[in-house]
């Protein structure tokens, strides 16, 4: 906050004049993806990032199909609504897009890692029968709003492998998972050990200030540039890099990945133990301090109960907890507490939890 | 900016929690616009706006068709920059999407407001060979790109009322002009005394803070909800409302649209008076605070001169003046100051304009 005021104190312009603020943070940036990711385009809203990170793909690879997830959520614009089956109520996906079963046990069993690939594989055949050859898969890499899930670590790669054999790109959103949420790893794609050609970022990166990324390799977007323009008013602002400063500076100084790490070991171990002991609590799933746990009915678990999630969130706010659902049933609770989160406070959320399930 | 930070010192939450300040915010916003205009979905960037409008007119109307301007500029979405000629490059517009010349009396003559409706209606109907029926016609109501048209007052209504005739709705693009620039109106169309069926707006809504908005009938939006969900982060986050309350507050307490009438008067009148004296400035057009300077060839200034309007940008940059190019041939200048602009502060301006033309 004082990194803001100060900064809105000082100068706020758009990126056709440049600011050494921007720049500094742009390295700073740089420093905690891989080498082959070096252009990094600044915009306003997770949303605008994955629609420019899209186009990015389709051109790199002249395809124009894309694959992700059956619950997934990519953002509010009109293409990127396209991929975000999560939000469209009304109507079927457009013919170059592939939903896929989320990576979890329930569907594709013990070795999710070669299902999930197999899947991908009849995505890429489906679209060529449909016309398409495969721009992207495309994945929020914690599948936030698909229910959570990061079992086993490193399930992503066969996947990202069979994409690049058919040409494609693999882009990672990490507006969710990014930022040192997931304790073992600053982007839920280092989580998983792959190498992205494409990460999208925005939500925690101004820590509430708008503001997003797409960064990518220069390849992508010099051919990008030579058939349109892209210019920003609000991305890159130097407002917007005093935030993400002062955001990649906290997460350093307090340890803010290792707290992650800490305290999401500690939330999920006692959470396993409530759900061992409850009627309602069917699994605990997540990393660091991004957690999905899934609330079934009374007489079996096993079976999603949206109507007793609804009523666990109820409980919850009256606590002064609040927490929202996600996944295809609305059964999953997202856990999602700030980096910060001290031992008290996860003790106040489980001492909360438990008198709901 | 006391206001951005007062606000992020207290609470900062997306519009999932709804929030007392968000809600004044929108009363007051709503009370610049017309009554038909009920609704206001908020959003980070004009981009967003404008991505959000063009897909409510299109549910709103069952059509497909967009008519714009030869050089307009209408943000930086996959579905906007197929409606922003001025930034694509290569290829050409797709066959939805019909690009008209800008309202200027050296394309229509004396009677622009027949000329350019008559334009709207032949692209109605090429839109019609092609197989579209017309969702919008979507203008800028400065036409800022394509080189600052205002003149004569009210030439926007003809060509609304064809649109309307034709079953198509008039989407205004306000990021440029609205908030007060105009002087003689706080908004571009009311300028014209036109009324929109969809507004967009952005820029200089928060002064610098990340914000815009769509403002459309209630109708419309309840349509376009019933197919698809619409969520945003950051846009109406409380900050963001401070932000807009504050320029809101700050134009109506420092009397800025007054301001903007009687310095762009001003402005207008000494820039004019260079302009008959020099061999460079071929015409000064514009409204309040946001003007359009032709700077054209020694020998002839009704020719523009691309080299000769940068050589005047570098000299006024040198003399401590920004300012930008736009229009077909990059030869217009872009006028647009602070609207608490002061004389001493124009004189600043005019006396080193003066010396480079």
């Amino acid at each position: 906050m004082q990194a803001v005021s100060r900064q809105i104190g000082t100068l706020n312009v758009h990126t056709r004049y440049l600011v050494s603020a921007v720049d500094d943070y742009l390295d700073s940036l740089k420093a905690t993806l891989p080498e082959s990711i070096t252009n990094i385009v600044m915009t306003c809203s997770g949303s605008e990032a994955n629609d420019l990170a899209m186009r990015l793909a389709k051109q790199a690879t002249g395809g124009e199909g894309f694959i992700v997830t059956e619950d997934a959520y990519h953002g509010n614009t009109s293409l990127v609504t396209e991929v975000s089956p999560s939000i469209i109520k009304q109507g079927k996906l457009p013919a170059h897009v592939v939903a896929i079963p989320p990576p979890s046990s329930a569907v594709y069993g013990e070795d999710i890692a070669t299902g999930f690939a197999a899947k991908v594989t009849e995505a890429i055949e489906l679209l060529w029968e449909r016309g398409f050859s495969v721009a992207a898969l495309l994945v929020d890499t914690i599948f936030s709003s698909d229910g959570i899930y990061t079992e086993p670590r490193g399930f992503l790669k066969k996947a990202v492998d069979v994409v690049h054999n058919a040409g494609g790109v693999f882009i990672a959103d990490e507006v969710q998972p990014g930022f040192a949420r997931l304790g073992e790893a600053f982007w839920g794609f280092d989580f998983h050990g792959v190498t992205p050609d494409i990460v999208t970022m925005g939500k925690p990166m101004g820590n509430g200030f708008p503001m997003a990324a797409v960064a990518t390799r220069s390849e992508y977007l010099a051919s990008f540039c030579s058939d349109v323009g892209y210019f920003n008013t609000f991305g890159g602002n130097p407002v917007a890099a005093a935030a993400g400063q002062a955001v990649l500076d906290t997460i350093q100084q307090e340890n803010l990945q290792t707290n992650a790490l800490v305290m999401g070991h500690y939330l999920k171990t006692r959470l396993q133990s409530i759900a061992s002991q409850s009627a309602y609590v069917a699994e605990v799933r997540g990393q660091g301090l991004f957690m999905g746990i899934d609330i079934g009915k009374a007489d079996n678990k096993q079976i999603p109960d949206p109507l007793k999630t609804k009523q666990v969130i109820n409980g919850l706010k009256a606590a002064g907890v609040l927490i929202g659902a996600a996944g295809r049933f609305g059964a999953t609770l997202k856990l999602r507490p700030l980096l910060t989160l001290t031992q008290s406070e996860a003790d106040f959320f489980l001492d909360a939890f438990v008198q709901q399930v």
